[in-house]
């Protein structure tokens, strides 16, 4: 069962604005990196706890703040009050049951995406990032189960390579996304073998088994469409540039990923499609063995039955059947007997049913 | 089945405003809570009737006027008049057959919601709740079937602790709101857990009562699926502010109550999908199992059919035949039978049917 | 089978305009019925043809002429060109193959709605009722089959009782879309129980009939759709004023049957799904039983066939059989019989085959 | 199969405005039919080629120009040179794949319909019609498979009955389509008797035939409904006067027309809802019969293989087997299995498996 | 298995802009055609490889540069650079896994298209095609996996027939854009040709292989469907002149493509309906035959089923069987048998069961 909503009821008649830390809880300590950087300088800066981030944030450079670790609630509170976030963008911020949404808080948007994970257990593994995209910061907040998922964007910006040092927030924050999607299509590929082994699996040894693992199949698809349709109203949203916070240039690129996530949500439904059928084939895969071996069966136990009952009348003990007494008459009964049983084999086979 | 719409006809033919209760009948004497309230300052008066509350509703200061139970329509009727509600209005509150709705009479904003009750027995039980919100004023009906639902949030005004007696009667509408989505997400979590009861049970050892649950389970989603999507255009309305008696801030958290809709109606197409897919797998696996008992059946019953002909045949009473006069007839022939046993059951097995 | 537009290819080919009745022939001569009201006064009179008709509609007072039967069309043509309709709309008024629908014809507006009939064949019974609605006059037409069916209306009327007399000619309208509307929730209330009666059926004890009445709940449900979507969209239209006809106040009446049909739609929709899924449960619950006795009639035959066989083997001829000798042979033989099929049970119950 | 787009591939490649008839050949002459008329005067003249007409459409008169017969490719173009029409209006007009739709190409609307012919053969069949409506003349295109399908169109006119002759060029395109809209009616009404005939087949007497008729009439609704809602659409666009081709008066008319399309989608979509119930139907009718079969005739042999065992015991030719020498065994025994017997048909009836 | 996103991970974290060929890998070198041509003149020049292609483009002529082969992704980076395009433009074009769609870049249009190809293998073979059209050129990019798939429309330009050569930019756009719909033409008439077969061969001989067959026509539908509809949004856009680049004359043209597109997926819909309802008249076929051959065998059984009986009870060993030594005992019991026989045998044919 996908876990929808797994213990949100304790939330349940709480007031507006209180944090709680709902999901899978990292065992790791908070980790925070600030990154300020110009198109020539990059300082960073890694601190094990939110309580010393409060005093940055300075307005002559970029500032990207990465919060990793979400069931400190108490410092996000602190954090958010000091950074000027709203109440509920820091509740939702710490509840990893969102939808992938983008809200637009004047000052800065809002957005939380799903970022698909590696898939060692079964199903279709999620973390939760909320993206803050202020005029000249950045904030992103990861649930930190698995480390850092944003190396390799850090790196590009310390290399200072490529157009990412000398663009602004909005820039970053479409670094970040198109790193997101990208890892949809990861997941997809894994997807698209899974699926054409299911197909094989199908097509040449249907077991019990089979049934399951089509079930789970259909479920992973249900999980990423309820994930990857949101996104694509995100992308959206941003490409259209409904907030003066994405310039035009950055649109372009936006739109870019908006066709990713597009096409990411033509192969979910394809598969889909294609699952759905899947069901089909395998039922009447099944039923199709079943039957040939019943019907086999049953022509077997067929060609028995009339001879049986020859048998059985030549088994009586009435005193008077002249065909007991002749000669042949053994021998002529095991010979009808043969050719009865040719004479049927020879017709189930015309009927093709053997 | 659902009770649509029971008992509603009759008040086929009757003119419009005629206040009639449908719906399940209380056994308590209707209790009316009146509370008015500043930042400062909080009064709250329970009475046992709705007769004397007639003369309240004072505009110095925040009044809730909370009623429980509908039964007695002359009284509502009574009360609706005296503080210039609409006679459909009445008529509505009364009729607790309501989709969830939301109406703009200009100097009034009327919302009906549908609570989700804790569920003792089958099926999603739902208590139908009225809002009426003024400028100055917020009037509520409850059904009170289970006794007063708005507890909560009446303690919390009482403590005078958080937003709720500093702002506006539409943040006690919002929050009365969002206590009721809350209730959606206990639902939702119950029915998730009897989802994956329902799995377990459709894999493992599934029964004729297996049927029976599923199809509970659809109606079930039916019903919530019926009262969610209304649901969710009433909040996009007020999100929307469509209405003046909606204020700014308010609106925001009117959007994460949307947001949360939007998860429940996300949450409730997963799991019909899911609910969906189990009768196929509940029927592919009962027949799959059906069919193993009877391929094995058939199996055994085909090792014996040739082996009772054999026997036939020897029990013939032909005077002339040979083997039975041999010394080693006897042992010969259960010797052949137990070739022929042993071969048919190497090749059963080789073609999978044992 | 609906009889969808049976009998409408009589009018291809002929010239628009040309009146041809279509529909159930009632048996009655045709009635008129014609009342004059204002506030304070109320004239009705009854006249047994339309020939008399056509001296009334006198601009002082409200004139509601309400005409049963339509299978005379030259008196209705005749009184709809002295009454300046528009050919179009005669020819929609005698063919009750009309969808509901709303024409705006500028100085009138045409409605054509469906009463639905108590049912007493199986199938939804309904009538085809046709609402002009003038600045100062309504004129409504009935097929006249069972009757009046505005007679609660008249009675009202009569009384002077409510709103009706003190308001124009669209609350009139209202009233009796309000009450055609009812005929609706008096329907869905029948359905709703032979649904729950069909679905007791289904899982108590289900026979090949069940299937027959499945079908038949299905197009009866067919056919509420096709009437009550279109009827939606009429009363959308007439609740957002778009012609001028429609005054503000009754607007708000008119929002409450429009909301009526909603609920009417939404329980149709659900009922729908819930029939569905009733053949669903009835296939399995069918095959279940079906498979049930196969089974158990299968194990019963796999007990005895060894049974026969080792009675077989001791059947034969043989000369030498040392068992056949012995003094206990018989009843040896006998108890291993009893042995082997005690033992088969055991294994079958163990398997739950039993 | 729907012959869908058969042939089309002759066209790949080819620069766009080359004229190619695609679609049934007519071994009829083209006949080209001139009518011009005003509310007086009516002038016919009826050529067998397309040569002779470039001499008229005079101004004075409205003038209809009928063409039967699309493969003469050549004299299309130079007709349609003449007559100044786009090049792809003629590409239209000789290639019978098209979908109903409306162009406006500012002088003149090119309007393509599908009439539904009279059906021998099984399946839907069509004839293309092309209209063409300018200001004062209207020319029409049939395919000619049938012969002259406007003929009482052309009646009419030559009457001078009724509004035809006095109204401009739009009525005339309007009553044409009227009669071509007729022709959906009498199709549905075939259709709708060949549905009833087969849900009696289906609940009678199914046979392997039935699926076959089920496949068939699903193709037809296929079919229908890819000509039916392109109509609606052009219907819809014409009634809206999108171009001042149409006049408001004929544009009533045309509403009445589009509601006769939704009439007809409306059908279709109800018989398409009807079929698709009836295949579940005939499975579960079938099966059922099946089962019944089955099911008897293993209760049938359930009942003898006891018996049979017990003879079998008896058959035994032990030395001592005390009941053997009874006097009254055999009676006994035969005594007892008749007891069998009757018992288990007795308990199998109770069962109901009887 | 449709090779959706097949590689296309090996993108992961790169920065926007990079440039990687994913797809088939042509193994020929890159061919470049640049065509310049007025509407009297026409030069040509073929060049294999990009590097020279850098000094063409002069104003005073129409030029397309039509660029076959995609995996010299640092030559196209270049001659992209050169000409202006946008690095996103460059990055889609070398990633054959667009989707159909059409981009706005201000001084040009970027569209990208599937040209369906002669299908050797089974499957829907596609080759990606991307034209970018500027005031005064075109240029064209194939994948070049089946050499110039553009022949024709050149062949056209050298000869100078037609329009081709006197219109501008947007004209060859649209006469490539033609070509590559009509290539969906011949596919669908290929697969129209496949289905034709396969409903044959459902009602016919249905056999195992026919699910698979089913399978693979499902899938090549659900491939079709995704190009098929976003080149309708392609097309639709053209059509509607959004942008500058497409004048009014040939948006006429484009307005004829688009209808073909839209009979594409009209098309398509129609098949994917008729498959689908191939699966189910191929189970009901499947069990049809399947149950026959069983009731006729479970039939012949049953009839020897009591004959064998009667056999085994005058096999009985007992002493005093009266029947045994009556004179004709043994010739009345057979007549008996036959008897039985015949009466079960004219009981089952009424019945219809043989």
């Amino acid at each position: 069962m996908p876990r929808i909503n797994k213990d949100r009821s304790v939330k349940s008649g709480l007031p507006p604005g209180t944090l709680i830390h709902i999901g899978e809880r990292s065992d790791r300590e908070i980790r925070v990196t600030i990154a300020e950087y110009t198109e020539k300088t990059y300082e960073e800066k890694a601190i094990s706890s939110l309580k010393e981030s409060f005093y940055y944030m300075e307005p002559k450079a970029l500032t990207w703040i990465d919060v990793e670790g979400l069931h400190e609630v108490e410092l996000i509170q602190k954090f958010g009050d000091t950074q000027g976030l709203h109440p509920l963008v820091l509740e939702d911020i710490v509840n990893t049951n969102q939808r992938p949404k983008l809200e637009d808080y004047g000052d800065y948007l809002y957005i939380v995406l799903k970022m698909l994970r590696d898939r060692g257990e079964p199903g279709v593994g999620m973390e939760q990032i909320s993206l803050i995209l202020g005029p000249h910061f950045v904030i992103t907040f990861q649930e930190g189960l698995r480390g850092d998922l944003f190396g390799p964007v850090r790196e590009r910006l310390r290399n200072g390579k490529g157009r990412l040092r000398s663009m602004g927030a909005d820039y970053l924050v479409y670094t970040l996304i198109d790193m997101i999607v990208d890892s949809y299509f990861t997941s997809l590929e894994r997807l698209g073998d899974d699926i054409s082994e299911l197909e094989d699996e199908v097509v040449r040894e249907p077991g019990p088994e089979t049934t399951r693992k089509i079930h789970q199949m259909k479920r992973d698809m249900i999980q990423l469409r309820r994930v990857a349709w949101p996104l694509r109203e995100v992308l959206s949203a941003l490409e259209r540039r409904e907030s003066t916070l994405v310039s035009a240039p950055v649109a372009i690129y936006l739109r870019d990923v908006y066709d990713h996530t597009v096409q990411v949500i033509d192969a979910v439904e394809a598969y889909r499609d294609i699952v759905s059928g899947l069901l089909d084939i395998y039922l009447s895969s099944i039923s199709n063995r079943m039957n040939e071996t019943i019907k086999f069966l049953t022509v077997i136990g067929t060609i028995f039955i009339p001879l049986t009952f020859i048998s059985g009348v030549y088994g009586m003990n009435f005193q008077f059947m002249p065909e007991l007494q002749w000669r042949w008459g053994y021998f002529l009964v095991v010979g009808f007997m043969f050719f009865v049983a040719v004479g049927m084999l020879v017709y189930f086979r015309r009927k093709r049913w053997l």
